[in-house]
């Protein structure tokens, strides 16, 4: 295993894998924190001849070397280092860094900070090394990748594949190895989807037990501050520095207890109840995604999974709640008031035309109050089909889904941006209106052309009851090597 | 202390209080429930006479008599007895009960259920004695008592007073000893004021903690099912009968765990910290009202109780959101869609008024979405003052405030019955807003005639953070002695 070459351990060049607990054996073996920032930026460089477009604020390279040098400083002791210690991180540009300018991906409501989201400041006091801030849908609208004023990204996996979004760049950072991991949101698959479409993990815990204060809401009730990273492990190391309770969070929130469980969480033995989307919900899936999906199902039964037969409808009743009703009137509340019928010419084309489609909506406060009701109702009968009462109790109860139904070409979008987006959350929105805990996981990819050449990721989204975050990532971690196929490598 | 008259224990006439321990001191000494049943039904009798529309539903006597045989059948032996066996109770007419018709006050939507709601039947099961559904504000919507077509009722205490609302006819089965303890509802104050204007003790727990299935919904995001009862202890005793998590409740939850918590509760100890509204706030407080109220704060620092400042306003924003905002749209939800258009003229006249205004209000989705955020940015500050994050570990933290800021005649609300309403909940709506934890608890009377004949009851409501239950719960047990002055009698 050749980690860096070199002629010793003050060696010039570090060319690893960016796991964090692959970086961690490098930095136990002597690499240094600033060999490691020199080979990012070196891979970052590189990497603007094939997409340019990646960041909307990079950190000049002498900032993270100052930092990286601050490292060594203060924890010499290699004993007492902080989880995250010499691990190179990016952040979505909708969370505030002191000094830095919010974009959103959306100039016209730039603003610089003068403090940073608590999350950020997690990842730095555990000794994470900021590299820069990423591209991103503009406001967080959108699940493809194509509406970002500062560019278009496409998939890592294939020049004429979206990427995925809203948060696309992040997604980019992380599978090209400029980054061990990237902090995003998620309103309504918005780390999920580019997860899938980049062959990584994300992870979107329960909302309200990370704080989204110092993030630029998308839809309030709806966000969540999420992780995307390279393996199930490494999103659980980062979220177990960011998790705690913000009580200056308005949102905030301790996951409820539910009855038996005594508010303890207890790790999964090896068995595992799961469901899945009936072959009806499944036909707007593409032919390769619902083949790949049976084949993960087969993985999920030999890993040990029981099938059992949960109730698809309340997930698909939630899932069009979020668009499809007055749920999505929250998205100009983010606007100060009057400044969207003034200003939304300073939009990209895509978000204005979405905007103007919810703002004519005219949903009223009455609609909305029963658009609760049934999510209510929704959430009710999910925590039921999830056993959130845990009649089981010795095993987790999860619905695995496609995380997206398909993977469409940027011109697929371009030629109907609205339409096709809307089709991609067909199982991402519920996680969000249903406050489950979800994780996207790789699957291994498929071939799309004759000569093999190109290949795509596959992905499912594996869904939990809301609060039982720590049993979900266990789940995931001893789930991932059977449906990445690593076990085989 | 002579509990009844008759030459022996086989006695036809018993005439006690209706307190439980009371009633289960009597039950013990071999009083018969048949007994009971039939002073019950001879002081209802008699009671026709002061007010005749207390109920709405009276079960026959008959039907009383067998249920109170079937005790004696069922739980032959004493100690194998449950908790409230024996106890007779009314039921306010917006809770289900199997084949009875359910009103709500409302003879134009009317209807008779097949099933009962969870909470009546917990009473059942721990062997209360069901006498009668009870008179109420139309639709659960207004605080005064003097909307219902059944007849307005008066306070247990004045012929000209208001009784309060929407529990009327369940505060003056209480006070009148015709029962001992009610089933109501508080969606804005709808037990604590009522408790208030006849003293009694008015329990609103933490909004989803007990079943609110099969109770019609006034405004289902506030709504909670309360008690009546003569004592802290009574209203304790029903609630532990009660609580729970009904899985097929839509709002039902379990409290949140709060940090340093652990999710435990612990009995506070002699000590407790309380807050009360600032002069300024007192203003719309009658003189004597602002003067029971001063007493009330010195009786509690003499009990143990340490002032100190707690911040009104988030209280003040939040009390203002439930009926100047958006929020009170949801009361249009319980119509069916267009019913309210076409059969306004079948409601009594202030309510038709009262929902017109609230019709007229045109609250979009974007104005509720904005009030919610306002709603989450209370709550949050709101815990922070009420020590959700137990600070002070062996203290509990409460806010005291009159349960209403003065008690208005009949003719007064009948001059301007939106108006004085509107008034009536300045330290009543923040409880539902927030989801507080609430008690009303008596304290004592002020003459209000030149000879001394007419007293009028004053009380207080203590507020703690939800989850709080029991905490304040056993708090107020230990307080009202002291409150009421029952320890100088």
């Amino acid at each position: 295993m050749l980690r860096w070459s070199g002629d010793d351990l003050g060696m010039d060049r570090w060319d690893s894998s960016m796991e964090i607990s692959s970086l961690k054996l490098d930095y136990e073996a002597g690499i240094k924190p600033q060999h490691v920032v020199q080979a990012v930026y070196d891979r970052i460089e590189a990497y603007k001849k094939v997409q340019p477009s990646v960041w909307i604020h990079l950190q000049p390279i002498g900032d993270v070397m100052r930092a990286a040098n601050d490292l060594l400083i203060r924890w010499p002791d290699e004993a007492e280092r902080p989880p995250l210690w010499g691990i190179p991180f990016s952040v979505k540009d909708n969370f505030d860094i002191k000094g830095i300018p919010t974009t959103a991906g959306c100039p016209a409501l730039v603003h610089t900070p003068d403090s940073s989201s608590p999350v950020y400041e997690c990842c730095i006091e555990a000794g994470a090394l900021f590299i820069g801030k990423t591209n991103m849908e503009q406001l967080a609208t959108g699940m493809t990748g194509c509406r970002s004023p500062y560019g278009t990204l496409h998939s890592t996996f294939s020049k004429s594949h979206i990427v995925g979004g809203s948060s696309s760049g992040s997604a980019v950072t992380v599978s090209e190895g400029l980054v061990s991991f990237s902090l995003g949101s998620d309103t309504a698959g918005s780390i999920r989807v580019p997860a899938l479409y980049n062959g990584l993990v994300g992870f979107k815990p329960t909302k309200g037990t990370v704080s989204a204060r110092g993030v630029a809401p998308a839809s309030l009730h709806q966000d969540c501050v999420s992780f995307l990273a390279l393996t199930a492990k490494d999103a659980d190391q980062v979220w177990q520095v960011c998790r705690g309770f913000d009580k200056n969070d308005f949102f905030a929130k301790f996951p409820s207890p539910f009855p038996h469980s005594n508010g303890q969480q207890t790790l999964p033995e090896h068995s595992f109840r799961f469901g899945a989307p009936p072959n009806s919900a499944l036909d707007v899936c593409s032919s390769s995604y619902r083949q790949m999906f049976g084949q993960v199902l087969s993985i999920l039964q030999k890993a040990g999974g029981k099938r059992v037969n949960l109730d698809w409808e309340p997930f698909a009743a939630a899932n069009e709640l979020l668009y499809n009703g007055s749920f999505v009137l929250e998205r100009l509340t983010i606007f100060p008031v009057g400044w969207f019928e003034k200003n939304k010419h300073l939009l990209h084309p895509v978000t204005r035309e979405v905007f103007e489609g919810v703002a004519a909506r005219k949903s009223t406060a009455v609609d909305l109050f029963r658009d609760l009701h049934k999510q209510a109702e929704c959430k009710r009968a999910v925590e039921g089909i999830l056993d959130a009462c845990r009649e089981h109790r010795n095993e987790l109860t999860v619905m695995v889904v496609p995380t997206a139904p398909f993977h469409p070409t940027i011109e697929e979008v371009d030629l109907d941006p609205v339409g096709i987006n809307g089709k991609l959350g067909a199982f991402a929105h519920s996680a969000n209106v249903l406050d489950l805990v979800g994780i996207a996981l790789p699957c291994g990819t498929y071939e799309i052309s004759e000569d093999g050449r190109v290949s795509l990721p596959f992905g499912v989204t594996i869904l939990a009851c809301g609060g039982r975050d720590t049993e979900l990532i266990e789940l995931a971690k001893a789930l991932e090597d059977a449906l990445t196929d690593r076990a085989e490598e």
